[in-house]
Parts: C-alpha cells; structure tokens; sequence
C-alpha cells in the first residue's frame, strides 16, 4: 500500500486526492495546502490527517509518494525537496514557468535520482491512448500530419491566473505539444504560432491570446497543427486526428452522453463535457495509477521530468515565434539556454 | 453510513461488493457466501466479515442493508427473512421463478413494510435515463412505439443455468419488460412473443430459445418491440428506440471507445463491450447509490418489489404466448393468479 | 433506346418521368394521364407526346415499355393490357386491392409470358442494397432477426386516399413486408401485427391505424420486426437492421446533409428528409434503369410480379391479424384462395 | 436554353459534358479536343458537333457560354479568346501559372466585361454550403479559427502532371485557399507553410511536397488551418470545420454509404469516396447550374475570376513561404506584382 501526501489542496489536488481514494493500492496519509481550511475539508473527506507544512508533509515518514499540485511558483523547491527526502514525485506541470531553471530542476532531479512522473493526463484518456498506441503499432503507416484541436471550457480565467500563467501557449497549448511527442514517438525541429485576441477582452489586458494556431515540423517531416481556443461558448472540446501513409486515425471529441432525439425542431445530440475536469474525469485517476504500477515494479510509460521540459521547450519557441512573427528552430531555444540539441 | 451485507459472492454479489467500496455513503460489513472460500476472498479484498450463515447475516446488528445475490430459488426466504429482521433489502430479480410464490412473497413483504428494490440496473444506465426522463417530460410527445433491442454476449450460459433459468423470457428479456413499463409509464394490456432457436443447439436441448420478438400493447394503445437474442458474435449490443407524436429519441449503442480508423481495409470503428458487466458497469454502482440516498430520505425513483412483479407477468405472459402461439392478455395471467387486474 | 410510355402523370408518374429522362438508354415517347392538362405539364416538359387514352399508348408502336402510375384500380386492366399489347410492364404496387383478382392477374400475366417489373424500389436504395447483398452474402452468418422502422412524412393523407388505400398494413407495411422477402431470402410462415391510432383521429375516421407493429416468422425461424407511423413530426425515417449468428448490419437513417453544429444551445445534426420522395429520390431513377438493363439482357435482380403478389398475402395476413387479434399462418391466406403454399 | 461549348475533353471536360447534360436549362452545342477521337466520343455521347479548333468552338453562333477544360498553359488565351467573341466563360483554375500574366488576365477580362466563373466546385458542395450559409448568418458567432483538411486520391499524379502543376501549393491546396475567403468573408493577411515528402519519391523528383500544412491569419485575426496530403491510401477524404465565439460547425468526412457492420472482426463503416469526381460528385452539376441561372437573371453567390486570382495570390504566398522557411503577408505578394493590397 503506498502512502501518498498532497500539497495543494484546490481543484486539481482535489481530484488527485479522489484518485487516490479508489486506488486500491495507495492511500491518503496527508495532505497540505496554506490555506488550512481547504486543507482540513479534504482530510476530513478522505480521512487523513493535515500536515503543518509542506516540508513537514514531504518528510513525513507515513508518505512515500508526494504529489504536488501548488501553485507554480511553489514548484521547484518542492521537486527538489520531495526527491531529496526520498520520496516519488508526481508533479503537475509547469515544472517551473523560466525555462532555465526547469532546466536545472531537471537536471538536479536526474542526480537525485528520485522516481518522478509529470501530470500530463490526457496521455492515460482511454481514446487518445488507444491512438497513440496503435499510431506507434504502425497502424496507419507513417505519420504525415497530427491535426489536434481542444477549446473550452466556456469561461475564461481571472485575470490574475492568467498574469502568472506564463500565457497560452506554455499554460495550455504545452499539453498538446506533449501530445505530438508522445504520439508520434518523435522529437520537434521548428515550430510557428500565431495567435489572436477574438473573444475576450481580459485575456487582451493580460497580453495573452485567446486563439492560437501552431504548426510543429518533426524530425522526419511530420507535421502537426495545433488549434487551441481559451473558451469555447458549448463545452469542452478535443479531439486529436493523425494521418499517415497507410491511414487515418482520429480520437473523436467526446459528448457527454450517446442520446440522439429528433423532432421538428432539429436533430440533437448530447452536449459536450462542460470542462475539463468532466472531459478528462477518468485520466486523472489512470495518471495515478500508471505511477503507482510503475513504483510497484510494472513496465509503464508514463511522461517524465524531461517530457516536462522538453514541452517546455516546445512552448518556449511558439512563444517566440508568436511574438516575432517568425518559425522558431528548437535548436534555437536549446542551444540559447545551453541544452543539447537532445536532451 | 449505512452498513451493507451481501448474500452471495458470485460474480453478481462481487460487482455489489464494489458498488459498495465506491459509495461513501456506505460500508461492506459482511457477506455470506456458501461456498466459504469466495466468501474470504471478497472479505479481504475489502475488509469485511464472513457472516456464518445468511440467516446470521440477515440478523447481525452491523448490518442495515442487506444485498441478495443468490441463486433464485433461495430469493423467497432471503427476501422475506431480511425484511423480517428489520433490514432494507437490495434483491436481484426474480423474486421467485413460480409466479404465485412470487406474488405471495410481495404480499407479504408490503406487510411488512421493509424497503425493497429490485435490481433492474439498466434504469440506471447513464444514457436510458436520460431517454426515459425525456419520454416523461413530453419531449417526443405521447408515446407510439418502443424498440428495446439487446444480443450478447458472445457466449452461451451452461445447459445446467439454462434449466434452471425459466426460460429467456422470465431470465433476460424480463429486463426490457420492465424498461417498457419504466418507460413509458404504463401498464401493458397484451403480449405476443415468437422466440426461434437458430444459433445454439445446447438453448434446444434445454427447451428454451436464444431468439426472441416480442411486441406488447400498452393501455394506450402505444406498441412496444423486443428484439433479444442470447449470444452476439460481437459482444454486447443495447438500444432503445422510442417513437412518439413530436419525436423520437434514441439511447444508441455503446462502443468501448471513441476511437475511428480508416485503412484501406475500410473504417473501423472501436468493438461493442464484451458484456453486460462491460456495458453497464456504472449503472450498478449508480442503482445501489439511488437506494442509499432513497434510505437516507431523498425522492428517488427506484425498481419496487411491485415493478418486479409486473415485469414477471409479463414475461409469464411471453412465455405462454410462445408456447401456445396466440396473443395473450395480462389480465388472464393476473386473473389465473387471482391477482387483480391492477397491483 | 428504350421507348417508354407513362399512364399517371400524378406525382409518382412524374418521377417515373424524371427516371426516364436521366437514364440515357431509354426516352420518354409518350404519356396520357385523365386529367389532360396534367398529361400536357409532363409532356411539354419532356417533349413527348400525349396519347389519347391508355389504351392508344399501350397499342402505339412508339412505345416500348409501359410504367403504370395510375390509381389502383386501373391496374388489372393495364397491367394485363399493356401485356398484352407485347409490352415490358413497370407498375406501381398493388397489383389489385382485391387479393383474388391480384392472383388471377398474376396468373395471367404468367401465360402472357411479358417482362413485369414491380415498383418496390426501396429494394434499389443504395444502402438497403448494400445491406442485402452483404447478408445474403452470408457477412452476418445466418439471420436471426429482422428490424424495419418506417415513419413519416409529417402529414397524414387524405381521408378520400386513405379510404381507398385498402389501410396502412396493405398501402404502406407492404413495401416492409417485401424488404423481408429480399433482404432475408426466404419464405414467411406466419405474421401477427397490432395496429393503433395514436396520432390522427382522421385515420380512426377512415377505420385504420397510424401506428404498426407487425411481426413475421419467416421458413427457418428467424423473425422480423415492422415498426411503421404514418406520420412522423421530423420528417421521413427508415432504418433496417439485420442481426444473424455472425454479426449485425444496419442501413442508418439518412440525413440531409453530413454537417453538425455545436452551439451553447446543443448539438445540431442536418435534419432528416422531408418524405419519401426526398429519401428515396435515387432509388425511382435505380429501380427503371434496372429493368431498363435487364431488357437489354443483363442479368438483374428486380421485383417480379409474384414478388408483388407475395407482399400482398403477408399484407392481408397482417390485416387479418390485427382485426382478429390472432397470429395467422401464411398457408391460411394462401389456402383460402386456392394458391398453393409457394406460389 | 443556353448553348454550351466545351473546350477540352479529358476526365474534368467530360465531367462538364454531363452537367449540362443533366440541366433543363442548357444544352450542348459542341466540343473541342486537340486529341479528335476524344471529342468524337464525347460528341457522339451527347449528340452536338465537333469544332474544328478552339477559336472556331468560341466564335461559334451556337455556343452561349464556353467551358474551358484545356490544359492550363492555353487558359490565358481562350479565357480572353472566348470574353472576346462575347461568351461567357466558366473556366478551371488557375487562370494562368504565372500570377502575373494571371493578373493581367484578369484586369483584361474586366475591361471586356464579360460573364466569368471559376470552377470552384468544393464552393457548390452541399455539406460546405450548409455550412458557409450558416458561418455567414453568424451561427458560431465571430470566427476563431477554422480547419481544412483534405487528403487523396489513393494515387500520386503522373511526374509530368507534377512539373507542369506549378507545385502542390498552386494545384490542390489553392481550393482550399479559396474555400478560406469564402467561408469566412475575410481577406488574407500572412500565410505560413511547411510541405515534406513523406509518402512518394516520385513527388521529390518533381521538386514538389506531398504532405502540406498552411496557417492563414485573416484581417479580423482568425486562424485558418490547411492539412493537405496529395495521396491518402483509404481514397478521398475531405472535412472543414469552423469554430467561433459562440459555437463550432463541421462539414463531416463523407462516406460512400451509410451501412455499419459488427462482427466478431470490428465495427465497419462504408468506405470513403475514391477520389474527388466521386466526393464531389454533385457539386459540378451544381457549379454550372449556379453560372446557368445567374446568367438567366438571377441572384447567386459565384466565384468569380478576381477569386481565382486571390486563391492564386495566397498560393504564390504559401509556395514563397515554404521555400523560404518565413511568414509571408500577402501585401509583399501583391506590392512585388504592382497589384494593389486590395483588389
């Protein structure tokens, strides 16, 4: 049974502290957030108890895994702090919003040693898993084009997450970047972006976008395109479409249910998920558990501190590219901050 | 936090066990099982009792709720035991194969005053319900006609569960009998059933059919269709259709994912679940969660004692209708049981 | 080329003319319908002349093959005339309203020996053909079950139509009733049908049902499902499914168009058709070009006149069923008329 | 009735043959084919004369309306040949290789005054149109972003099609440009493009890509996506969706029917179409009818001969774009020809 501890107790370690309850192989032995009252809810939820600090919760003897769902800024210290007291670390990203220090994280992480995984979820949804495993199985030959598209949820941050967010394309368009890595089993060599201010003015005061296109050329010539809106007026919406020489294969955007009704007025299927958190429901827990299988011994992919970084990376340069209106080389980010071409 | 014991730990009684261990409104204290070594595996699996004898667990002071997934021929004495002993009770169906005992042991069970539902989960597939929660609002208007079709799984049960079964009728398509009362809100006034053996010889042997149609006239005149089959080579298949004055609506099949290829072999689509387990697996956990939150006094709706009742006139209608080859009306069944023409 | 001659110019007459003029192997010659000035709308419009009567354009040596678009009870006598004039012979569906008289045609046409062709044709619908030739090609192993849903328009026909229509079993269900022929390839052994009025009181007026449920055994068991309305608020729909020992094919409802929109207000899917002739607007042009072909000596599978005949005796055993609430075997019908039990 | 001329018998002419075969208000005159038997067979098909050359077929008092199907190095001189003699043209793109002699056509054109469409027919396919209607009537709102991806046939242009086409940017992917500006009703701003050889060696002999992705930023700041492939091994597949501030819409990928099976082998869907005659099947007939009856007086939406110019204009941009690995804006395209930023 592995003894997991939460640091940060808001909506995203909320749901990590759900998976750990119908994971029949870990349970909840503490969890910590600054505001303490959130932190008390959920203890009482889940029965655990409440650390004093999120010191004391990584070097709690009745934690073995710490899962770190603070804000940003909290993330390097509590990396590194976790992984140097022994723990496994199952981190959400950014690994930090400044490139060079994600970069040193990584690198005092791989001297650690520590086991340590990165939340990018959508890899263990149920549909995009079944495509990237039969797109590597070789199912539809080579891949030529990766088209994926995700909008929503229908609202838009406050402007204050979207200041500190480090702006679209390292805050949401980087889950997507990972996913061309991931599916295509390949790495990038140049990236454009563009992106627009088109539905909301707040994101405008915030000098983000709203509606972003990238275009990322892989090292055999594969190309991917990225179509990623802030808030979509209807849902959730993702889907993810890859071409190649012997195929297609699409992972269809998801309803909320598979009831069709028609009458006069039209023919009308059930809505889409109203964000993320429905939309991915299920990722999160099968997240969890691919690291909890892993730590007991199992053969599992999962993302890892340097799928983190190398997204990063990615999102470095469609940042760049965003802002100088011109197609970035990954070597380019790479080599700038003094990282190998290949990590 | 309402504290369960299941009677029976076969596969039925584990996906109770389950339920149970999901729900955090409730807790597996004990089960029984006669075969006392799958009764110890689902203890330790989730921490509970072995109850010496149903009759122990039926009265033991640890449990509130008591689960019947036995064989049908001890669901008489279970049933009533259990609500003897003061418990709220959680019965698969039927309540008895011969339809006069199960009559009278409703009879007795209404005296008593227990809480009791009846576990047709399929009212509680995600999907159905919101069909037949349209259907009640009016959505397609008044009602014209219902198509319930159901095949699979890919596999046959034993001769010895087939003999014991009471026919298809009374065993599977009992389901969508009482789907089509849930429904549409009304009672049926006839039935025809024709039922073919055309896929498995070992269904003859047992003199039962694997194929069945069934068409029930409700009091409105509306007409409802069963379409059944045993075995499906593909797995489990399940729609329900419903036609009405302003629409119809469709709770369309499930497939295991959401996932489109297209080769030149042609578009394949992801497989149908592999059974009932598979494509209902949710609606069991949702139907014991309806009871609990019913027992803590929320306005549910839920299967009663009653619903089970009817639906097995139905099928004893079906049954006689198939083997006489003539339309049967409900009121001769209920008239030759001296049940009244409405419960 | 083909020379063809219409008698009817009401609506099916004038699609039959539409038929013609696509179909570059065959020219409209003449046309004559009572109603002169209808005759001279078609014939203007396809430069064709007007014959004087269905006689003279049976008898003129300009026309070749004869399509039968008149009310029913012209057709006895144009069938046989046409044929006798040595004519090919395209006629609409009945044969004669009364099933004796239809039989004595058929013989008759039988001892004439000219090429007949039924309008069944549905039968040349892209994807119910798809459908056949894939069961009968044995893809979905042996046939179990049969489902055949048909409903609409959103408009219920005149009471004069429906009075003379020979009612709903006989003017509608029959096209079904010839689908299960075609589709399955076998013989029907007994049929029992329940009808309603649920949505129209003037077809109570006219002492017929809007709503139909009918299902047949055919020869080797395997059983089939009509689920028919007269009148459906959204339109044309028509779904045929076919479930056998290997599998299930599906002819799915057809749109209007392949676009989906997604909106804050729902999910919106193209309408479905707004009839028949909409629906099935490809399938008139099939079903001439196929006997177009077949006179010019190809091998063609069409609907003969003892197809025509065949439908109508499970029309009437259907209409017998409904008025006295029996199941009746086909070899009743065919006895009472002194037709052996296979034509 | 419009008499019509076709200039060039091969597959895209005789796609043009039937189309005026089947419209009611046009009639064919007479075709032109430097290769004789071709318009021999086309005549002889269709029942008109053969002109003895291109000049003769445009000045001839029987032609109305000229269509140019001839190879595009002879497109300049009969699209001001046939304006000249006082017809109207309906040509195929483009309008010259060379943008611009391409210009310069169409200034010309312009001073002659003459009726001109290009043959856009993707604009006249009913799935796009439904979905172009509905975009402009402000269905999703503002538009974000849209996507268009197309990809097929299932084979790969002869090497001297390749050479002479002008590169896969100016052939195929200059539809899609077009489908940009007429979905969306905006002008183009920068283009970004990336092509690669993935698929066929035969296209990197020809100094051309196979695989193309193109990023358009419109002048309100939208995001159009193009996902071109020359060869998609599964036939012709081509889908475009939109999506705005107020919801999203999608002409869906269409299939050759509308048949599902499921066997123990899968879930099947009916093949996609074989090539773009079969996808587009329609929309020719549509194209032309378009011209037809705009000719006749009425009010319709064509793509006129300025359109064909600024699909070539984006063309040259994305072909300038992938060459040179940057963000091209259309007004440096349009100041290097003297054209001005708006035509």
């Amino acid at each position: 049974m592995i003894k997991v501890g939460i640091i940060g107790c808001g909506r995203i370690g909320q749901v990590h502290a759900i998976s750990v309850a119908k994971n029949p192989a870990c349970t909840l032995a503490a969890v910590f957030d600054p505001g303490t009252e959130q932190a008390r809810t959920v203890a009482d939820a889940y029965g655990c108890s409440v650390a004093g600090s999120a010191e004391a919760l990584m070097h709690s003897a009745d934690v073995d895994l710490v899962v770190i769902a603070s804000p940003t800024d909290a993330h390097e210290a509590q990396f590194l702090g976790a992984a140097r007291a022994g723990k496994a670390v199952f981190g959400e990203k950014p690994i930090d919003n400044n490139l060079a220090r994600a970069h040193a994280t990584v690198r005092a992480l791989r001297e650690i040693g520590a086991p340590v995984m990165l939340g990018f979820n959508r890899r263990f949804d149920r549909d995009h898993a079944t495509l990237q495993a039969e797109v590597r199985a070789g199912r539809i030959g080579r891949v030529q084009s990766l088209q994926l598209a995700s909008r929503g949820p229908n609202s838009v941050p406050s402007l204050k997450y979207l200041q500190a967010s480090g702006g679209f394309y390292r805050d949401k368009c980087v889950h997507f970047l990972d996913l061309i890595r991931w599916i295509s089993g390949e790495e990038p060599v140049e990236v454009v972006a563009m992106g627009s201010v088109l539905a909301d003015r707040s994101v405008a005061e915030a000098h983000d976008v709203d509606t972003a296109a990238i275009v990322v050329r892989l090292a055999s010539g594969a190309l991917a395109h990225i179509d990623n809106a802030r808030r979509a007026a209807y849902g959730y919406d993702d889907r993810i479409e890859v071409f190649g020489t012997a195929g297609v294969i699409e992972s269809r955007r998801l309803h909320r249910g598979n009831v069709m009704r028609i009458t006069a007025e039209g023919v009308q299927l059930d809505a889409l998920p109203a964000n993320s958190f429905e939309r991915y429901g299920d990722s999160y827990a099968a997240a969890l558990n691919a690291f909890v299988v892993k730590l007991q011994g199992a053969e599992v992919d999962i993302p890892g501190i340097e799928d983190g970084l190398m997204a990063q990376v990615m999102a470095e340069a469609a940042t760049l590219s965003a802002r100088e209106g011109r197609i970035v080389a990954i070597a380019e980010i790479m080599a700038s901050l003094g990282i190998p071409a290949r990590l």
